[in-house]
């Protein structure tokens, strides 16, 4: 059979990007003490196109992906863009995971245990160097310093999510992000409250009251103090509850800069 | 050409629903005083086919979209089912409208004007007699009455979405529904409050702590009292700012039951 | 500390549901051969409430679902929805759970491995006896007969995604519902086809073409012979290559009727 | 009542940006002979803050959007960030506008009407300089040159979605961006077709395959020759009908570069 993906392309056009998007798949994550955690990953795997090929063999990208889906860590990835870029003969390989990640958290008073989801992604590009990008989505509580300070009681406070995003010369752990992102705010949030817990909280948030500016700030602060980590992103969605919009800031330093 | 959708059917199976999904066309609404508000819907057309017929004629519903698109109000919607039982040979035929509408809102202390957005829907079915459910979903504020007693300061809230679904025997408007839904939670929600309005709605919230279980009680009540809706469905869904899931309530009604 | 959710309500309103919606939890499930497969499920448990209490006790909901997220099969549910109902003094409960499935297939021709994924669904409700519906969406091509008749050369197909829903009086597998899915339409989709195995789709789709009215008869036709199986709701929904929106069927069974 | 927001921050770190996101609102365009089409937008208006300040006033960003959304074209973009920045007390302004556009289309041998939707956006930032990017989404057919090549019949096609995103010198109309891509993919989709123009669009997109690879370098070609335009962004997703995952393929270019 002939092969059209192969054939000369006169056109003089080199393509940034090409591969597979949206692929669903199950990984196993090797984390903190080299236990495993399964979960489900969305997958985008892209690589250049030279201008003088027709088309890429979007087959190798899920042959490649199946040698390594059940034992991923940050630094496999590494070893996945390297066969990309050698088996689809490409300059630049680029890969983008998204998948939800679970911890065991205990309530703050009852200790009960329950898992929260914290959804995650890995993004790496190769192009002479390697470069990695690890994030995070925190959900979090933030009540408004206005609203607590104008109104003669209460103040209004919602579900927000903060975005973490790292470059970093030393590992650097989705757990130590979420810590990070959770003391940012008002307060975490938890899947299980006991009524002792939810006191807890309440009192936690009103007295600990946060705008997304405050939000953002402060997770600078804590990443500009970490020599491990040399870039950041981060950004905070507040689904405000006195409004059908969100309220949202976003900080991104290159410390070299 | 041949009609292969006209082909006869061996297989001796009725199908309940066929035609076209997912359509999204603009839609000019007329409102009370018969203006009207431009939008775009999200629209669905099934008819039910016989066991005999291989398949139904696609592109006829858009046809009879196209008629009727500029020009729809409540009552609109039974001729377009007439035309789809009709033009399609069917015995039954069903549309659904998914579509935001927007009202002018006055924040409560400033009066500032500006617009917020309700999703609405309207269902209809012609099987014999024409049965019609008109739906809106209206975002508000709700604040914990467990949380406000027992914490010493401050209550959690968050922002919830209440979804009206009616069958009424005399015309309701949308505008109708959205205030027994903004009067059923502890506040509305706006797109622009002033620092003065801040502190009103925090404070109204904080006074009028609800459950999502009061929220849909109150739904109830109001809807039993209305004597033009004999069938009403009312949920809410309060985005938990303590937790990353949600608290929710159900209540379906036909009153002749 | 008061408990609020216990204080007596007198709207004499009773609630047809109220729990947790939207918790995405971590499951286990047990699959044919009692093997196990980790997956990632959002869940939604509801109970009904007595027209005398004022609330639910929402963290019930999760403490149950602690106690069996790491092991369940589909008979693991009844159990479930018995301690919700014990637990929350409740007459009925309600549990729906989506969670992405994956099975290994091998491409037609080379045999080449792959994961695909099928969104699935458990839904079970007690209120006096037990309903179970076990759900699987499958991706599938479907080929348009018109289009291939009326045209001198090609015709159009498209992704489509298939959906059964089954109530059963005897065991069924998922692995079952996706054969049957996958031999109803015009070919399987595969996550890894080499070129041999494009050619065999190809072919194979070309060769067997389908409306969306004769997959769902198909499928009824395999669903109406297997005595395990009282109750189906198929549909099929093709993302329709010639325009921008889908075309649509569905059927719906009770063999008693 | 006391301006929270106007305290001095003494964290020293300025923010990139801040506002509201996702916000929902009607819109009044002003298209190409001056006549209007009313829609409905997704918006997000942010502004940077000096380090010394510790939040911004959210309420004006709705208070300047109402004072233009009933008439925008994309210069008047321009004067909305200009109000923010001064109004802000900023020194950039950023606004994100996502909105559904309509056009009618002539069906290619009937010659019927119906309106296509196409998702269109406006990015517009002010940093000194006014930056300006206009983008839209066309669903389009592709059809595989691959699996035409070796498969004896048929060959797999599917909807895809082409993004182009554009900077230019001087205006460039969405419906030029509309035509560019319905020209580069194997054939243009269609809400209504009757049989003789689905015999059209079948027997065209099979004389016209294209690679994903294929879409986006003739999008490239048509844009390196358009002289208002100096940078640009151009994307296909192929929702394959083989497979349960998308192919991709993008281009960036700054024509100076």
């Amino acid at each position: 059979m002939q092969d059209i993906q192969n054939q000369f392309d006169s056109r003089n056009i080199p393509i940034d990007q090409v591969g597979v998007k949206d692929l669903t798949y199950p990984i196993v994550l090797l984390d903190r003490e080299n236990e495993v955690q399964q979960t489900v990953a969305r997958i985008n795997m892209y690589v250049d196109l030279p201008h003088d090929f027709r088309g890429t063999h979007m087959s190798r990208f899920v042959e490649i992906l199946n040698e390594h889906h059940q034992r991923l860590k940050i630094d496999t990835i590494e070893e996945v863009l390297r066969k990309m870029k050698s088996r689809l003969k490409a300059e630049k390989a680029h890969i983008e995971m998204f998948f939800p990640y679970f911890l065991e958290k205990k309530a703050p008073v009852s200790r009960a245990r329950s898992m929260t989801k914290y959804e995650c992604s890995f993004t790496g590009e190769l192009d002479g160097d390697v470069d990695l990008v690890l994030g995070v989505k925190v959900p979090v509580t933030t009540l408004c310093p206005c609203s607590k300070e104008i109104a003669e009681e209460g103040a209004h406070n919602q579900r927000s999510i903060i975005s973490i995003q790292v470059r970093y010369s030393e590992l650097v752990w989705i757990e130590e992000l979420i810590e990070i992102a959770e003391k940012s705010a008002s307060s975490p949030v938890y899947s299980l409250l006991k009524r002792e817990d939810e006191k807890y909280v309440t009192e936690k948030a009103y007295k600990n009251p946060k705008f997304v500016e405050d939000v953002v700030r402060n997770l600078a602060l804590e990443l500009d103090t970490d020599q491990r980590i040399f870039w950041y992103k981060v950004e905070s969605e507040n689904f405000e509850s006195i409004h059908n919009h969100s309220a949202y800031a976003r900080i991104e330093k290159h410390k070299d800069k």
